[in-house]
């Protein structure tokens, strides 16, 4: 099989001018086919504060009623996406930016909660991957670019997390090829001590994981990525990496004392 | 060679939901191979208006500094292609939006003007269509999208004429289709008096168009429109025609009283 990279880039890397340009940078440098996934960062929220679209999160979660559904389209699928994109191609990356409508390439359902009204919030279904056109593309040299915006096939949009496109991608591909899925943000990797930066875990199990979850040493930001993170490893992607953006390249190439890896 | 319809849909139809929804219902139902163009209707002015951002139009065009750049982005690349993608899909259409960094489907360069700066304002460059990957895409029964962004290559996003885009598209890809260019708008078409919207012309020759426009007889917004149509007709593009966007089966089928014929 051949090898192919996916990268989810966070908000707070994209947020950094600088900081996105030398991932980009990096990731132009990286030679095996790869795709990329970024988040939307502080530009959605600082967009809806000049709009006077209050903003309400639970846990974490945006709930995305019409006014931020629009917003986040913007953000994401328009000036984040297509600045990615610009500056992929003057690296020679042939990028090409994609929701997923476009090609139907992820689709997705309404969240239905029981008690929480979600929003434009989209879960993706089983088999939601257009893998055959994805794969089209990669075979071309084209690099797909996603931005968290899905679809339900019936003409809405929906804002999707980007870990979990991340991960739903990663699984998807991993049939085709042999994924290598890095999560980067802005720290080093799952930290064996919360409160020091340094403690960073050069691999951590599923059982290890649960144990600091129930010892509250994991973050409620950090769970909510590192379930998907490990979703994807039980779910057959070969190897699931988490660290800093600036770490990008060691990671790609499995160097020691660079991110965090996951193993089921 | 096999056919292709490439269709300009403009701003005013945008603007109106039913509209845009009876018009996409109407190109969904194209069976030949397909490609759209849309402009950003008076959403970017209003988002403009609502972000305190000044806009300043020289006419008709808008100049374009760093932050209405970021607005048109966000507007055209994000809101309305991804929301044109969504309802596409919906009808089955296997839509796939994109702007002109993404492939590097169109290369652009920034205006350069002797008097005015406008800003953020590409000029589409000679040989500037990506027309391989296009192809290959409308080979797949894909159905391109466009919004008027395109890039410069070294990593700058550009606003573009969509007219201007719709011409360029038609001409370059007329080396493989058989290319049939409609320009969708609010009026039915060239008016013989400009104080009478009926009287529609059935066609008009360049010399013709000429005449009108010394005499005064066509407006400044339709000059700009009829000029990029014209050139199209003059680079081998193989039918032009402009019209209502309501009538876009009758002009796509070559119905008598849709639309005003251009020819050279």
């Amino acid at each position: 099989m051949n090898q192919l990279s996916i990268i989810k880039i966070g908000g707070n890397i994209i947020d950094s001018e600088p900081q996105l340009k030398k991932f980009l940078s990096d990731f132009s440098s990286i030679k095996k086919p790869k795709l990329l996934i970024h988040g939307g960062g502080k530009t959605a929220t600082e967009m809806a504060e000049k709009l006077g679209v209050s903003q309400v999160m639970i846990d974490g979660r945006r709930i995305t009623d019409a006014e931020t559904l629009k917003i986040t389209t913007m953000v994401y699928a328009g000036l984040v996406n297509k600045q990615i994109v610009a500056l992929l191609q003057a690296k020679g990356v042939n990028a090409i930016g994609l929701s997923g409508a476009d090609m139907n390439c992820i689709l997705a359902s309404k969240r239905q909660h029981p008690e929480i009204d979600f929003g434009f919030v989209g879960d993706i279904c089983m088999d939601g991957i257009n893998v055959s056109f994805l794969s089209s593309l990669i075979e071309s040299n084209a690099v797909p670019v996603f931005c968290p915006i899905t679809h339900d096939g019936k003409g809405q949009l929906l804002n999707t997390n980007a870990d979990t496109i991340a991960s739903t991608l990663a699984v998807a591909l991993s049939k085709k090829y042999e994924v290598q899925l890095c999560y980067c943000f802005e720290k080093k990797g799952v930290l064996e001590n919360i409160e020091d930066e340094d403690s960073v875990m050069e691999s951590i199990s599923k059982t290890k994981y649960k144990d600091l979850v129930e010892k509250g040493m994991i973050s409620k930001g950090m769970i909510a990525k590192l379930d998907n993170a490990f979703e994807a490893t039980a779910k057959g992607v070969q190897s699931v990496i988490i660290g800093h953006a600036d770490n990008l390249l060691q990671m790609i190439n499995k160097e020691e004392h660079a991110g965090t890896r996951l193993f089921s």
